[in-house]
């Protein structure tokens, strides 16, 4: 695996190219200056991840990827939330396939943001539940606006988060509270997140939030890119092992869970609480 | 794995039916309003765990999940000690099949309780050594009066704690701390524990102790019960799975070492300072 | 395995012989009062790992366990600096098979260290970064004198630490800290190092620091030391095993990438940096 990395990593020369490019649902811009690239969720209100956002997503993480850009801030053109998660819109009231169709797509925006070889950091500028702290967690680096929520809720949906869906949560909390967090569903103010080590800093604007994630990457200027990839995938290759074991399986628990009546009747409960949190 | 966890937890249905029952030296109370068991260790003056109190443990421990009861709460009937552990003289000066008894019915108690899918909680009311700090670590949360100790102090016996034995005390404290404490027989003073991590909250009676257990169980009560129960599971299936690959294997080496002379002598040097301390 | 282990460590009988002796670069003291030994890194100017300082560390370290010694204090010779880790000079524009001697040895002495039975605490009287962290990572306590340096700064030099070599490191920070501490190669302070758990305590002068550590192996003296030895070892048994089954392949992979012409080149940049802070 080593050598075949080294390659990949090795291959991806070629001339700089900064540009700014916008797919259906996700931006990306390239900062000239430190060549940071800035990933956008753009699908408003609350960027909530259909198949759409999530093919999206993928999308910009590849071109970022390909671009020699220095690192990745994932970040939300939304006011108040990161992201809301799973669209359960998309998950309620629908067929197999499309369960089948929306997991797969998040597992792919998943390993594609976490196994990164570019540092990443996410730039939380509004709450983050569920698939939201997914992706969040999925990044090295967290800085968060006050006052927000964030956290994997999916207990509280009847939902079962899967060990590769923890993964980074895990990464990042003692397992004493991240057991804890995940049975009660518990999501964390930023102040919690902070003192729990789920988040890294806290920020009081999108603009400062930019900036210290920013200043995180600035962090590995004198780091050996290479190095600093291969040790990177080196801490999430065992978590990454497992879940391309399980993936396929995955899909198909998935499928059967969020099928279930029980399950369907969560989601709908949940969607009305949304509903009246976004009207306040 | 899932399936079948999904049909058992399914299955436990019928009308609800609150009673208080006892065995030989375990009791159990359910809150008719809370719906919260409360499981009590009676074998004074230690609650030395001898082979009965730990058939009486899982036999309740069994009885609570079949009652459907919210959540399950461990505590003492003594005065001062949660638990001092193994009855050491059940074990001293005996024949092997004695042995390999108490020790196999250690393993069943705990994996009954370190694997029960109902939320769980200690209130410590008194010293934790040893099998007392095994069963307090296999619950979720632990509360615990001041100026007690709790800690895996084998080594001070010249036992060796199997890994199955510090799995809860490994899923709560650092593994620096962990590795530590065990190497030195260390016993924590609440204060000390609850700086760890190793209890999560101090109570001055065993009724205030009683009553941030129930809080913590309170704590699931917006959260899907089965979403709950496979959450915990799957944080846990990795120790369970290992412990039953091991748990065979473990009763000989257990009886081995505990059958040696060196290992005897210390059994009879910790049984006079127990008398000592006991006397105090 | 647990048999074979207990048949080593009893066959470790005989009278015991307090002794101190000297090899090449490294010296062993064992205080007759304490019968704690003193192993002392003797490479002037900054401990730099060559192939005969790593093997004569294995030699004292095998000397030490062999002559009935309560425990083992690590510690330099050198004023300011604990062990400046593996010496680049001799990886600086050589062959191959110098490349792997050097590699071996390295893995060597940390097995032999990590692995090791006694109670072992490291007295890090100067800065310890890299190879010097590995060692003092190795020990089961820390005691670090103000204002030095210590971390595995691999990836500032292009090299990629292995799984093995971040073991005792993961062992004892969280894996947060860790995985950014190893993607940015950084060196912590020794107040940092204290408040994130890397080291345990401060001391104002290197007599201190030995003090601390002899009074860390202390802590073990009501103990049984058989069961002390094999809880420890149960503790690092699995990496110990991961290493094993990867040491050959990995020697390979080390060959590999350090004859890499960009690596040779920032072992040279890395060289220049070191002589000029030397000069400060």
């Amino acid at each position: 695996m080593l050598h075949s990395n080294l390659l990949r990593l090795v291959a991806r020369g070629g001339p700089k190219r900064w540009m700014s490019t916008t797919t259906k649902l996700t931006s990306v811009e390239v900062n000239d200056k430190t060549g940071i690239a800035t990933l956008t969720l753009n699908r408003p209100p609350v960027n909530s991840q259909n198949v759409q956002l999530l093919v999206d997503l993928q999308s910009s993480i590849g071109e970022i990827e390909s671009n020699k850009s220095r690192g990745l801030i994932l970040t939300s053109a939304c006011s108040n939330v990161f992201s809301a998660g799973l669209d359960i819109l998309e998950m309620y009231n629908t067929d197999e396939e499309r369960l089948r169709t929306i997991w797969t797509e998040l597992q792919n925006a998943w390993i594609a943001l976490y196994g990164s070889s570019l540092p990443t950091a996410a730039a939380i500028n509004g709450h983050a539940p569920a698939g939201g702290c997914l992706l969040a967690t999925a990044c090295e680096y967290r800085v968060m606006l006050p006052k927000r929520l964030i956290g994997l809720n999916e207990t509280q949906l009847g939902i079962i988060a899967p060990k590769w869906l923890m993964s980074g949560f895990l990464n990042v909390l003692p397992q004493r509270v991240a057991e804890r967090a995940l049975t009660q569903g518990r999501l964390f103010t930023t102040e919690e997140a902070l003192a729990e080590g789920l988040v890294d800093e806290i920020a009081n604007t999108k603009e400062e939030a930019l900036e210290k994630c920013a200043a995180f990457i600035g962090s590995f200027t004198k780091v050996n890119p290479l190095a600093r990839s291969l040790t990177k995938l080196q801490f999430r290759a065992e978590n990454i092992k497992e879940f391309e074991k399980i993936r396929k399986k995955d899909v198909e628990d998935f499928v059967a869970l969020a099928s279930r009546p029980e399950v369907q009747k969560g989601m709908g409960i949940y969607l009305e609480n949304l509903k009246k949190k976004s009207k306040k």
